[in-house]
């Protein structure tokens, strides 16, 4: 019994036998539905590349995953010894079997999470290993996932097609030239790889990288971003851009999703300040919520859908920042308040049906009290689905519990992965579309829904809402 | 299949069979007992005039329903198609068979709302429909209930006998003369419909038609209200006024529950400036705060049970508001703090036996960590149900989750169904009934309730506690 | 039926038969554990003297308890009614047989809460009483209990044996001079108790007993207490002191759990002015928020680990506050937010693996938001259980549901019955293993987990957790 992992087919669906054989019944309808993708981190160089390999199962599966080494750090195991790269480059381990090992050893620490969940897909599905990773076993299945990743049938752009990808959206820089997703275009290969428009890091003026990014932006624009006025010019010409390229959407993150509106001028005094360095945080915020303000108008005009994603506070751990940089696990959320932070954007912009703004949130208790009010109300904002350390099982149960009684189904955005570990989006999308079975089994059981509802409840969740709100049609 | 409705005896119930035979047999206890409704917006002159008609269909189910709208809304359809009344008196839609085929056309839209569930009860209940409405039938169900609405018994008077309600109270302004009040009560008809007090209008000084609300309270008392005494003194013979026609309880609303106590100096003070139009917000807060407490202080003297909504920030989208005015589906919660906020008042009066203060929310988070902890130590302070948006199968399941461990059942006021729509009010019991019974069950069954304690607690929900906290007994 | 009280051997378990069933199973293999108390508040003096005695049933059962007595205050029961002593030393009621009887009456109010709970486990396993509390039978009850309390296997020790009690944490001011702890060791009892650190009153520089708690604290040092630098001196000496008594931690509670850091001056000059009496509410805030700091800073030096309780509105009631002193059931929580506040804390001491920091909540809305992805982070962090009025059959399936996902479960410190009602220990300890059982069946019947891992977590949540956190290996 020790290692043996079974993958039930009716597992994560509620016990009430009842329930569990009707969501079984919903679940297989979808279970076979192409994936829908419409935001995430993949490296697009992947699939530039026909030839590309994954590199060792540490560089796979654990060196980028910062859901599993966060854990692992949480547990006084050091980055270091992760092989997570330093930012002054210091030696880190290099020893990817030692490091797999040490995974393994822990791996009793993701009992019960999502991690946990997606990695035993993952390694059932997409490497056929039939024991549950332990201490005693990491070697064997160390070598067999090696083994794999050496066949051909391993490379990025097989396994896209044998995971039934329809469309993947990746996310890219506003100074992002595209070079990949042009190779891929160029390519002939017939997968549907699309960029997003994110230009957080030019409209940021309190990043870190901020100075940076914005020479990047001047560098790709043949101009020097020497002002508000050139900032917004190269803005709407790289979404043009971006379109040209397939993108049909934006992605925008703030600590707080708070909007308001700068004159020009204003706008350009703060922006100056910022080239200067001597931009308060107040500037800052105001900017950024400016700025929030001029991408919503610039999506009114071009048809982008924008998401946006405020609440996280980031790089929150200083000494993780400065040693190993962005994007290590060590982002915490805050409290948000939606409806007075962005009630100038909603005046301005929520009523008007060219626009599609999809919300996300780290904060929960916005589900209810803000979120699903203002998207049961505005015919331009839908919810995006549980974010981030939200997309679980209870997480998923949460928002649904939640959200849909005051929101509707309808004004959501179904589901994605928004995963930069590209063989765990088969296991994200799996997971979803059980929850969702079970959720909609659960209201057909309880009398609220007929079968005939639930069946096109399930395909919505599963496929079309994703399709439809990102306007992949 | 496609258009069979079928209300099932046990919905609403989890599948656990054991659990499920057990609600229905609590449900079946209470399912006929009168209805009590001391919280609702239902207009009086419905029951002054025997011979009140309902209008069409939509004039009775859409058109004054901003629960309907609202979704439709947020789907892109226009308000005026939907045939709401602009403040501008522009033309809208008034062909009532298009707006409910509008409205049929997209009733999948409610999958799985309250609304959804409280429409399809009525239906089957009310104008014995026994299919599910669809674009299709749209025509031929408008007809049924347009046949229905013509015969006698579907006079106003009619279905609040044949609906077992026991008392309803309606909500008033301060300056209301309660004319209809009276003549239902001159007519000899043995209803009992009753009057709140509710005088937001007059004490919110930051309302857009505080002015007006002012100068109709004065013509009522005979005076103008040209000073913050006259104001009390006016507020003070309105509610005995209220009193003397049945009224038994107060309503507060406020953006949020802050309370303060002003000198009398400072109260004038605010309300000269209120009068002159050079009201700060900051003004506004204050007064609101304190005028709260000042009738607090009153319901101790004249024994008038006290609710307190607040939370809400009303007419979020100007567009909305400028076009169709208040209650347009556009009031969108905030954040609350119930704990600093109500100390003042708590402190002065919470102690106080002969105060009942009803407090209501929006914000979910304060029920575990706020409401409870208050209710279930000062004698005065009762919870309302699950409020408006919360209204609905998962939020009474959250309220009875998060509330009932710490303040215990008997700090909580029962049910009221806050509806205008008359004819939703034995769904939204029914529903309220049935979750009820269903999670009374749900603590049988885990062997943390017997059987005589769960017996008494469906009455208490159903029935008892409502009439007690409101004093109707 | 009326009263006849079964406490079911599934109790508390969910409904469906499978997952009932395994949750027993899982249950049973625990349910014989030795309890591990390492946070409470139990009275040391009780384990000091052989012969102590309890009193009288409402002595022992419902004066200490402010669970109980806030509900019966709630309901318009007064404390003086309750027995509860009066801080002006005025009469109140000293007939126990009164005061049990009108609890007794009232004990429906406690239908569903975990305090009724709790309470008929002991009653049931303590007393081997088996009639449900009633009005009727109240004085018959009470003879029983009274004549149990006289029996010499109902003196503290022999409980403390009889319940399996392996080691016990009482909580102690910093000037406690810890001579009951002392008396226990010194008479061969081999009950294992131990005390733990709590410096707030002499740290919260707000406190009303602030000036009176440095005097104690001067006074057990051997000098006066007369700048900041003896203030730390003197936490330091007290703190080798405890650990010398077999202390293995600290606790503080603050009203929020803002961090910062002061210069030696800085904090010198706001402790002048608290003794001068002129420290404001802001020199407060920030000399306890410095204050956690060091005392963090001390935590890694002498490894005692740091258990930190914010967000509690203390005396909240001001007429109960003045009339009865502290703990009395008029704290209310508050919003909390760790996530900045802690910021200074968490990026100077959080890394390191010295310190282990125990983090407690009232504001579950922090669960998923702030606390488990701090914990899921931070090698110092773990999540303490659910605390106070979360400390309950729902609370803590809230907890589970929200903080597991991305904490995991070994981030968490175990169970702690934080209770000053010696005799509810058990049950409150049983209550929590039922539902941690309950809580990983229904993984198990899930898919989530194979009964392996199920089998290892139940032993971790019921016993091992806790004795690692606290150091009691």
């Amino acid at each position: 019994m020790t290692d043996n992992i079974t993958l039930l087919p009716d597992r994560y669906f509620d016990p009430d036998p009842e329930q569990k054989e009707l969501a079984l019944h919903l679940y297989q309808q979808v279970a076979g539905k192409p994936l829908v993708c419409p935001h995430g981190h993949v490296d697009p160089a992947m699939f530039a590349d026909p030839d590309y390999k994954f590199g060792t199962p540490a560089d796979l599966l654990l060196i980028p995953d910062h859901y599993i080494f966060r854990m692992l750090y949480s547990q006084g195991m050091e980055l270091e010894k992760l092989g997570i790269p330093r930012q002054d480059g210091a030696p880190v381990e290099t020893d990817h079997r030692k490091i797999w090992q040490l995974f393994a050893n822990h791996f009793y620490l993701f009992r019960g999470t999502p991690t946990g969940m997606w990695f035993n897909h993952e390694l059932h599905d997409v490497f056929e290993i039939r024991e549950k990773l332990s201490g005693q076993n990491a070697q064997q299945i160390y070598d067999q996932i090696a083994e794999c990743l050496e066949k051909p049938e391993f490379r990025p752009r097989k396994l896209f097609e044998q995971f039934n990808i329809e469309i993947l959206a990746t996310t890219d820089a506003a100074s992002d030239t595209l070079d990949h997703h042009k190779a891929i275009k160029e390519s002939g290969w017939r997968g549907r790889v699309v960029p997003t428009f994110r230009p957080d890091g030019v409209v940021n003026i309190d990043r870190p990288d901020w100075r940076e990014n914005i020479s990047a932006l001047g560098g790709v624009c043949g101009y020097e971003i020497s002002s508000y006025k050139k900032l917004v010019g190269a803005l709407e010409s790289r979404r043009e851009f971006f379109k040209s390229m397939g993108a049909t959407a934006t992605d925008h993150a703030a600590l707080t999703p708070f909007t308001c509106e700068l004159t020009e001028d204003q706008a350009d005094a703060i922006f100056q300040r910022a080239l200067k360095g001597t931009a308060t945080e107040d500037d800052a915020t105001r900017f950024t919520g400016h700025m929030i303000m001029e991408n919503a108008r610039m999506s009114v005009e071009d048809g982008l859908v924008m998401q946006f994603h405020p609440g996280s506070l980031r790089n929150y751990n200083d000494l993780i920042f400065n040693r190993f940089g962005f994007d290590k696990g060590c982002d915490i959320p805050v409290q948000v308040d939606y409806t007075r932070n962005m009630r100038p954007l909603l005046n301005k912009y929520g009523n008007d049906h060219r626009l599609t703004l999809i919300l996300f949130t780290l904060d929960e208790t916005t589900y209810s009290r803000e979120l699903a009010p203002i998207a049961g109300h505005f015919p331009s904002v839908k919810l995006g689905p549980p974010w981030w350390l939200h997309d679980s099982l209870n997480g998923m149960r949460r928002y649904r519990d939640q959200v849909m009684e005051t929101a509707g189904l309808y004004n959501t955005a179904g589901f994605n992965d928004d995963t930069r570990a590209f063989p765990s989006i088969p296991a994200r999308h799996d997971l979803s579309r059980r929850v969702d079975a079970n959720w909609i089994a659960g209201l057909v059981v309880r009398g609220i829904l007929d079968l005939e509802d639930a069946q096109e409840m399930i395909h919505d969740t599963a496929y079309r809402l994703a399709k439809r709100a990102y306007k992949f049609d």
